[in-house]
């Protein structure tokens, strides 16, 4: 029988250097024999990409909150069917920037959507799927726009004011206190190479059961 | 101040006869003098319209029902907030092609999404409008679907088997059984004239308030 794969998240908001840190443990993790899949929320399939171009569009600035929240599970359950569970158990890893709990920070923290709304549209969408690792890039608000600032035009929630985006790094930090076994929170100010250090040291128990 | 608007929804399966109907209805409320907005679902916002060219794409045919359900009142949320609401508070009538009773057809009668889940979708989507009126546009199966064969091509729903769209029926009807102060069932094989006459009708308590 095939051991099923490890599913790993990345979280973090603007600025925080997922993409580089992706990119890193990435060749980290095939240089170590996984097979991998990559992918991203909103997004990674064609029903996801076409909800994340909606959900960024700028033009939708009138967006409600509550359609908000129900595009993302609805791109987030696509995924899980389409993508994710069938991975996972063929025996592949799965790296995802992004997941469940961007919805707990942003729609919830960021848009006040309540908590219990999320859960359990997290519990419809997933199906009870939940990540082995999530690592969450914390960084100052003010660091991580200041980085973000000048990589072009910003998205629909790009836009947002530093008081939105304080409220998702609280819910974010919120989480990851609460679920100190599936959380390492690693400090994004560092140099990129110390953030994939940590990154790489928190992956180490997942090889356990495949070493 | 000012009194509240009447909302009607429209509701049937393909080829009933809906659009026609839609028509007819609108010109009769208009020599009312009744103040109208007729939109439909999904779409009836920009958002809506994004989602609606989702939903009906038939290269997304790998659509998980979750998915599907979580992008209908997505659209949903935003078309009570952006235009429903605040048009009845302005005192304007609302006309709809479809609204919630399309979801427990479609999604619960179709695709056999759980009936509780889109309750609470519902609950959270509308904020607890309902409709003053719903027009059940009611017909065989087999009738419908020879009405709007050679319409062009089918989108993603059109093209679903028979068995589908006996269920939808099936669904509607349940509906309708279940809340007879709220529908009127229409025998959707009647000549367009007698299905007119017949809505109009339907909508005569309506302007006790207003007379």
């Amino acid at each position: 029988m095939t051991t099923r794969g490890k599913f790993i998240t990345l979280e973090g908001g603007e600025g925080a250097g997922k993409s580089t840190l992706l990119a890193g443990l990435r060749a980290h993790l095939l240089a170590r024999g996984v097979e991998l899949v990559q992918t991203r929320e909103p997004g990674g399939t064609p029903l996801g990409e076409a909800i994340r171009a909606i959900v960024l569009d700028p033009a939708l600035h009138g967006m409600s909150g509550e359609s908000e929240l129900l595009l993302m599970f609805a791109s987030r359950a696509q995924l899980v069917r389409e993508c994710i569970e069938p991975a996972l158990a063929e025996g592949k890893w799965v790296l995802c920037d992004r997941f469940a709990d961007a919805s707990y920070a942003y729609q919830g923290g960021g848009r006040g959507m309540p908590v219990e709304r999320i859960a359990m549209l997290e519990r419809w969408a997933t199906d009870g799927l939940a990540p082995d690792l999530t690592l969450l890039l914390d960084l100052p608000v003010a660091t991580g726009r200041a980085r973000a600032a000048g990589r072009g035009e910003a998205d629909r929630i790009e836009v947002e004011a530093d008081a939105f985006f304080e409220r998702v790094r609280a819910a974010y930090r919120a989480r990851a206190a609460a679920e100190p076994a599936r959380f390492r929170v690693i400090d994004a100010s560092r140099s990129p190479a110390q953030v994939l250090q940590a990154a790489i040291d928190a992956t180490g128990h997942l090889f356990g059961a495949v070493a």
